[in-house]
């Protein structure tokens, strides 16, 4: 087992092997999970604490849960109402939480890059939340999980990833993921919302649902990032649904077993069909939510090994 | 020792050995509560998520205390914040949370009705915390643990509920409770605030205080709902403490002894006389917080336990 | 060891020695912290309530992972959006609070004397997170330990509070505890931010910052607490910075090992230069967080001691 990552900021600097040393202590954590009982005491004694520049209820819940079930002490702090307002720069507030002694911070910020710069600040693991469009690894991770356990692998599987891929930092993670592990992605969705520059990916490009659809094994809708475009193209819901909202008729182009993936919350009618987004033959959205709380036990769990097996370094 | 419930959504599902078997317990976490170490293993490995969709401190306090006195891992989630806001529904929220497998979900929402919806599609033990006009069960339990305690019996009381009964659901619970229990219901306020309907529950109705009062032995306050009334009557702060607010001389008309409770926060000088409220010969206010805490204990225990017994479901 | 109060409410009513006692006990959680695992069970049982009725992220924070790593059930109360908006007392929500019993209650509140008024009406122990511009206890207990582990000692020592002293709690608690410990204490600010009387504590008071700082051993910089100024002076940002921000150059008077001090979070350029607030030789500004939970978790050991040592009344 070899997961040699101090920090868990992207997929970018993971290699295969490290991802499938997640994955696979991921499934032990699902198990646990579905116990009655479901607790550990292997982060017993470390303190994890959650900053969200960001409001995300359900992301910090699954890393709060997380925490918790490993028997960490688990801290929340609403970064808004923060020392920010004072005048705080973001080092200074890393620099002083890094001064409480944290093992495991956990990260989420408007700004790409924001928490790799933080975590050159301080002597703890950082695990990246969500960082603007730049990366969301853990959610990345549960994806993969979610798609190795309904299709019994991970790799040489055709994907497609549909919706507004510009704003999104969810799709640039699954980018990353699924060519590392040699899948086929495709990327379907309107020319203003594809990032430039996208081709040298490894991806192809659609414009057209039916089209790029087709004979996928997987289909990983996205939301519409309205709170994040700034000016420019922005579609009309209506529009949207009628040329990239998902629905059965349009699912029909993709593999008979085909899986329906969102990363939520959802905007039903809008990026994709209600009755199927419950439909339990083909989506496994409730599933990715439940990934979500495993994968970010094993991260946690792998970096706490990294970090007891280095000396500690006294800080002042 | 019986309890048969999977949720407690109400009072109106509880049979009245039901109402004793949680009662009884109760008594035990007051005295685990009243010493210094007050901690129990029982909830130990399981996930308590508490969901408010409206602000109430001091019911999300009791709640989350008991929940970490019995040992489980306790998770706020600030409702307004969340998801909701990206435009994700209700149904959405709850079946997101069920796939974290939490095992007692707390849940408060301004809507009648919502919690039971809401239990329908989760794995876990729901607890009403209040929804809308309906059911305030706890509330009800703590009441009914009060009057126990100070009464030294549930049966054969003259209870009056006094105020603002139309939008209580402290009020509903209550009255189905005492019903129940073989208790004498009399319900004084205006007639404007006072429910359609209201007579078949078998309860006297007053509008005056010391016609209400005359001989009861418990005399239960409500709160000036202001935030519920949309629109109709609301009478000036001042005109209500005369007709309808509890003082010294009209609490004279109850027996010598009649105890004198509110559900809080109080509005002093509105609802009840300030001097009254601290005469701890009469009022068992404070009581009732403490109460709260011990009931809370009470019933998620006996719910914990009988999810133990059945086989857990899997989910996805 | 003696330590012999029931409260923490302020510098004011502590006897050297306890001051010692707290200190000394903090230098050993100090090490626990910068341990790995950071967990004793010495709170094990007994229930921590932070109620903020004023923001503060950092102190709250300090008190929070204090607790939990000292092994108490520890709750947050955002007061802003609590009860207090339905028209409760600060009595009742204390005497609420209590009835949930509580064990220890941390409280910060705009108004001096709050914190004391409140510990009057509870059976637990308080302790003041900052009341008005009264007392910030912690806070000076934190520096007096970063203080004495920089400089080896706590006494005959000349230390200089730099700034707006008239809205500043924590230059009121330093004053306080630098007196007992027997230090010269030199103040240096504007006259218009130097509070009316200072003379009788004991004090030199300044409105250069060269002639102030020379030859002192410490330079304790004070946040520009603009949000405390309510009309009067309030000096452009430039100006103040020009004449009482500290730098290389002002610093220079001072002693060649004089350590420089923050409460936090700073406003570089305007109290202090930004270069000199991050030189790890003189700046202790870090440590002084470090600190903040070490004494927290000293203050909550001390307290809880006296607390197991009174029986428990009953309350109600």
């Amino acid at each position: 087992m070899r997961f040699d990552q101090r920090h868990l900021l992207g997929i970018e600097p993971l290699r295969p092997d490290e991802i499938t040393t997640l994955l696979d202590l991921s499934d032990k954590y699902v198990t646990l999970n579905r116990q009655r009982e479901k607790r550990s005491g292997i982060l017993s004694g470390l303190t994890q604490i959650n900053m969200f520049f960001e409001n995300s209820t359900r992301t910090q819940a699954s890393f709060e849960l997380a925490g918790k079930r490993l028997g960490a002490d688990v801290m929340n702090m609403a970064m808004q109402a923060s020392s920010i307002k004072k005048g705080e720069t973001l080092i200074d507030t890393a620099m002083s939480l890094n001064a409480m002694h944290p093992d495991l911070l956990v990260v989420r910020h408007p700004q790409s890059g924001a928490v790799d710069l933080l975590s050159q600040k301080v002597n703890c693991a950082v695990l990246n939340a969500g960082d603007g469009r730049h990366e969301h690894p853990t959610q990345a991770l549960l994806d993969a999980l979610t798609i190795r356990r309904a299709k019994g692998r991970l790799h040489r599987l055709s994907v497609a990833i549909c919706g507004d891929i510009a704003h999104s930092r969810v799709a640039r993670s699954n980018i990353l993921l699924l060519g590392k592990m040699e899948n086929r992605v495709r990327l379907i969705g309107p020319p203003t919302l594809m990032p430039a520059g996208i081709d040298q990916f490894g991806v192809e490009v659609f414009d057209d649902m039916r089209e790029g659809l087709r004979d996928v094994d997987v289909v990983m809708m996205l939301r519409l990032q309205k709170e994040r475009m700034d000016g420019g193209f922005i579609p009309s819901e209506r529009e949207y649904y009628h040329r990239f909202g998902l629905d059965a008729e349009k699912l029909g182009f993709a593999k008979d077993d085909a899986i329906v993936m969102h990363p939520g919350p959802m905007n039903r009618g809008v990026e994709i069909d209600g009755t199927l987004a419950d439909d339990i033959n083909r989506s496994v959205i409730q599933e990715q939510v439940e990934m979500g709380v495993a994968v970010r036990m094993a991260a946690m769990d792998l970096l706490a090994r990294n970090l007891r097996a280095r000396p500690k370094e006294v800080m002042v």
